[in-house]
């Protein structure tokens, strides 16, 4: 069935790679990068199969605390058009630095959106890598994103307010090939739901309530 | 000087409301929203004065933990040309839920997105609210976006892997008019970085290198 994934020319991606086993591979014969192999298997299949298992929808509800403090709580989402939660509710922070007028205590709006865009990338290339019977040992990225202030101030009209590029660096270990590595590579890219919304763009409704 | 904000539209917003004074804003009268005034028209007046003080880089270093399990660290950026850093190493989690086959310790990278989203919106239009002195009592705003997973799995070529859409409501609780609040709401969506990233998409390079 994996045979059904596909780069992004077209090419079927050959799935004849073994899976190296190691001692924690003998004892969970089933996962490969941590990914139930069955689980994923049966995942496909269902979506496969009944056309609304391919609908997700992902929420979170965000609360202002004061100057540039904010967090969200994430709890809730839909999973093959039914509800469904995370297991705990889990609160994520935002702020910004003491340059830019904050108190610090988390991570600014465009430091989380290299996060979701590096962790998507390597869920994306781990799952796919897994679905091809790759074994990958460790992976890292560093990320960087180029941002000029006059664009959020107001100041140069012609100057956009979003990152003008970010820059992404993968580093990656297992036993393949130079030719596979880059092919393996290419499965965050190619795959990433993060990363096709950030490269591509989303639409984005707003709608505006007042609070009583 | 905050006259020098404008609306989308080119239209200069005007800076003539007052603040209303409420005790808090009695005691700590150079900031509004929690946002430092004074500090504000200096970083604006330096970012005028001098064109390097307008470039910023965010960076993040991610490392795969296991399976859809991963983490990213935050600590040095730098802002107008100068290498700085936060005041403590961040860390943020990412994971999937069990129905996406992690082991959900974390949001999901499809969420931090919504959130990276929700952040910048609130921020934007918290500090651009007290540029013009407009003093906000509570923001709240609740994010949705809908995703196809054949896009994720590669079973439909023609599915996007991006989110299909993202619902954005934003909650705002202010002594202002209807219109007012319309405007205010603006704000955000038209000054957020990460809003304008996601909205029109940011050229993103990849490059790869062997652990060896």
């Amino acid at each position: 069935m994996f045979s059904l994934l596909r780069y992004r020319d077209g090419t079927k991606v050959p799935r004849s790679r073994k899976v190296k086993m190691t001692t924690m591979q003998t004892k969970l014969i089933t996962a490969v990068n941590g990914v139930d192999l069955t689980r994923l298997t049966e995942t496909v299949e269902a979506v496969k199969a009944a056309s609304v298992l391919d609908r997700f929808k992902f929420r979170i509800q965000n609360r202002w605390i004061g100057g540039g403090q904010n967090r969200s709580k994430v709890q809730q989402f839909s999973a093959g058009g039914k509800e469904t939660q995370h297991m705990t509710e889990l609160t994520l922070e935002a702020d910004e630095p003491d340059v830019l007028l904050g108190t610090d205590v988390g991570a600014n709006p465009v430091e989380h959106l290299l996060h979701a865009l590096a962790s998507c990338v390597t869920t994306s290339m781990v799952y796919h890598a897994a679905a091809r019977g790759i074994a990958i040992k460790q992976v890292e990225s560093s990320l960087e994103g180029d941002l000029d202030l006059r664009g959020f101030l107001g100041l140069a009209p012609n100057v956009r307010k979003r990152y003008q590029q970010i820059h992404l660096k993968l580093r990656i270990k297992a036993d393949v090939t130079d030719q596979e590595l880059r092919d393996l590579a290419s499965l965050g890219p190619n795959f990433s739901p993060v990363f096709d919304s950030i490269a591509k763009g989303v639409p984005i409704s707003v709608s505006t309530e007042r609070i009583a």
